[in-house]
């Protein structure tokens, strides 16, 4: 009797890369925030990330909408300014998916000779 | 006079993470045929990735097209196969591309408080 397939079937599938978190521009608005605990302007993350408004803003509503960041107006001095920080459940998220990642880079790099792929049709 | 802007200007812009290859489903795909330097047939890569026949054609047709593989017939036993493996500067690339990830995540993950925000706009 054969041993069963190693499970090899969806291997690369890397369900957990959650599109929200790893779209390229919203990778750099996450990590932004992630090093500014105390949250970012609207201008200053456009300038850190290099985006345009209307892409910033567009990206900014796909996190809002997933429950990533929070986004208010607030003081600066006697200046009122649009404020984005982290929620507390983007931060774990964005945490987890960094996690996720780290691992997927290192086994990519480690791995250039994977086992062979029992339980996979040939053709 | 004041110091200069620090670089923080685009700092999270991630310029070199190259939207075809950051793509989840061809970063699964890419990830595969690194770890198996002989190719894979279109089948195994299907199973590997859990990809519809389509959506891995189609996926497919973009890393073709960017150079990162090739993509041909040949016989396995007496059986003919569809069987893709990565360019030279396909793999080249990827690695290239997996360096600049591992920077990303460990900086992140190292730098939850980042330098004053020196040459930008505060808001």
């Amino acid at each position: 009797m054969n041993p069963k397939p190693t499970g090899a079937i969806g291997r690369y599938a890397f369900d957990g890369l959650d599109r929200v978190l790893h779209e390229k521009a919203r990778l750099g608005i996450l990590s932004s925030l992630l090093a500014h605990n105390r949250g970012l302007s609207f201008n200053e993350l456009r300038d850190l990330c290099t985006l345009t408004d209307g892409n910033l803003s567009r990206h900014l509503g796909t996190l809002q909408e997933a429950g990533l960041v929070i986004i208010g107006k607030t003081l600066r001095g006697k200046r009122s300014l649009t404020l984005v920080e982290l929620t507390a459940d983007g931060k774990e998220r964005f945490l987890g998916y960094l996690g996720l990642l780290e691992g997927i880079v290192s086994g990519a790099l480690a791995n250039t000779e994977a086992p062979p792929l029992a339980g996979l049709e040939p053709a």
